[in-house]
């Protein structure tokens, strides 16, 4: 009899968004579509920018002549886009276009980062968080040595250093779902515990774009000594509107030990024929000028948004956080319900969608996750129908 | 001290497409690089088909349209292209669009599958094959729990059921890198020694749309009782021309033992967050009227290299294998020289770049592999060149 990895069992609670998929299904046979609001999963709402749009057609066009026609391109991604990165994300921070791998989501690299580490690695894992990194480490065997940073109202949700060493730590900043970011000092403390403990952080900076506040870094590697410890993640889709695209980085320093960025290069060039070039193309189309406008003006409008739900939902009684650096709102639900209780209770009498923070780690209980990746009416329109809770 | 995976470091042979472009770089630094012919990686050679383009460009602009924008997209793949594909690819064979998993690649798939295996799994792999297999389960921790099989002139370079049972095997077939296939007598007899070891077995058929011989099976599905026992790995790379746009489908039977199904679906829709909207689309495309017509043209441009190639070297007194059923020649050296000294000589000699046949496994040695994924006349050339040998 084959063997089966015995590991999967341990995925004891069912992925929070096929739970929420069932009953937005139940609600949408009872009432019409358009009459729900969805501020639940963190997708993006408004287009594509042309000049992504104009970028992608013309590299297709370009595979569709002799001439020009493009076959596998390198694993790790084509040196244009990698330069491109290097360049407009990191500029004097010492980070060269061969340390910058593209792949096809944040949510790929977070999930297969941790086959560079042994079976018996000890995890540390903010709570609550991005469910992916929890998942895939209990897939991969370490149910048992995983442990969990409660990120409470005490410590302003931010992950702390635990008092005892691991071997790699996940952190998201600006986090989902709470919608904080990590400041140089918080980052400070973290990359000096990762240095005296040996201990490796892959950090998932998805949402950079949305960073406000001036003392949270733009990049990890503004930290002094960052690049021999941390892994960055980074993508295009809620910084360019790039969900239904995937497109992401991971940068992988020459500077970190063990080799791991050799391993990282095996692992890709191995395991993957990399991203289509139509789409690399469109990704370098963003980093551009006229595509950094673009899609900048799009951030800004989620951020807007975050701004009026957060001021509103605050005027209104509610005590929420987050959505200054980041297009999530952690709401706390009102007169002590769970957070599914009060993800029912927006679902039946606002027809609202929002994520149980408990999907997100027992720490995320009493909460919830609004994502503001809304245009403004839809925004206002939530607000009202809150109003008459 | 972070623990790094041990088994990374059992991966003895350096990756062989490395080595090759090493050799090929220092020879296009002395001769101009148009002198030089490629049979070597099995990439396309013609422009994507027209139907293809249209597809992707439309769906890019769709998406840049706010009424029709695209956020995430299911995991596993949109259904118009699930049953597309399980309409045009299995008609009556009994394979839902449900069990049809679109992912970036067969690459991925016939990397990742191993996932859903205990480590201690004992692995058959064809000798020679397309090194992902093994490669990835040594990446895996199955270094020693790894059992080849020798395909040889003996057996038509055929794998042949092993004498003792195994848990998982791989068939690549048509083959990579014989270009021999399976036929149904063959097939027949691995479901038999499947289902009475209850082992399983992943089928790559990358080459499946080369198939030239009726008795071929086109889907390994046609043999009575493959559903309990096969996972059938394909791809748009090679069948469409999609090698740089990175489309492929995993069949994975709801009818295959320890509700497989149920944990590749859960390994997808935690790990990946799908393909890109627009490449789906021009994967359906591939399979209308019209993108079938034109891939199937290129297919058979590639296909009349492959008997040119063949009946060339024959006639010059070479002994060569494979062609008919898969764009590749299976190429014995002359002289009882190596696979690595032959490639030297095409390459120096020819300025011809192929494979050594010891990069696919020890059962390649003494053999060369040519791509025919190639025009007319570069097939001309090549043979031109190698009568002066």
């Amino acid at each position: 009899m084959a063997k089966i990895n015995p590991h999967f069992s341990r995925l004891h609670s069912p992925y929070i968004f096929p739970v929420i998929e069932e009953k937005l299904a139940l609600l949408t046979s009872q009432v019409p579509p358009f009459s729900i609001i969805n501020l639940g999963i963190g997708d993006i709402a408004l287009p594509l920018a042309p000049a992504v749009v104009k970028a992608i057609c013309g590299a297709t066009e370009e595979m569709g002549v002799k001439e020009t026609q493009k076959g596998y391109g390198p694993s790790e991604g084509y040196l244009f886009l990698r330069e491109g990165v290097a360049k407009s994300c990191y500029g004097d921070l010492g980070i060269s276009p061969e340390e910058i791998f593209i792949s096809d989501g944040a949510n790929s690299d977070t999930s297969n980062l941790q086959e560079l580490f042994a079976q018996d690695s000890v995890i540390a894992i903010p709570d609550p968080t991005y469910p992916v990194y929890k998942a895939t480490n209990i897939m991969a065997g370490r149910a048992d040595t995983i442990t969990l940073l409660p990120c409470t109202i005490e410590n302003g949700f931010l992950p702390q250093p635990p008092s005892t060493r691991v071997d790699l730590v996940y952190i998201c900043s600006p986090s989902n779902p709470t919608g904080v970011a990590l400041n140089r000092d918080a980052w400070t403390r973290w990359i000096t515990y990762a240095r005296e403990n040996e201990a490796l952080i892959v950090h998932d900076h998805a949402y950079s774009a949305f960073i406000r506040s001036p003392d949270v870094p733009r990049s990890v590697y503004e930290i002094p000594g960052a690049n021999e410890v941390v892994i960055e993640c980074c993508s295009f889709s809620k910084t360019a509107g790039f969900t239904g695209l995937r497109c992401a980085w991971a940068v992988v320093p020459r500077a970190l030990p063990h080799n791991l960025h050799a391993l990282w290069k095996k692992r890709t060039t191995t395991k993957s024929n990399g991203v289509a070039y139509p789409i690399q193309r469109g990704a370098l189309a963003a980093l551009t000028a006229e595509g950094k406008q673009e899609t900048q003006e799009q951030v800004d409008i989620y951020m807007k948004q975050a701004e009026l739900l957060s001021s509103g939902l605050k005027k209104l009684g509610f005590s929420c956080f987050g959505g200054t650096d980041a297009p999530y709102i952690w709401w706390k639900t009102p007169h002590g319900m769970s957070s599914w209780q009060f993800f029912d209770t927006l679902l039946e009498k606002c027809h609202l969608v929002a994520i149980p923070g408990l999907g997100f780690g027992p720490s995320g209980e009493g909460y919830i996750r609004l994502s503001t990746f809304t245009t403004s009416e839809i925004a206002q329109e939530a607000l009202a129908r809150i109003r008459k809770l």
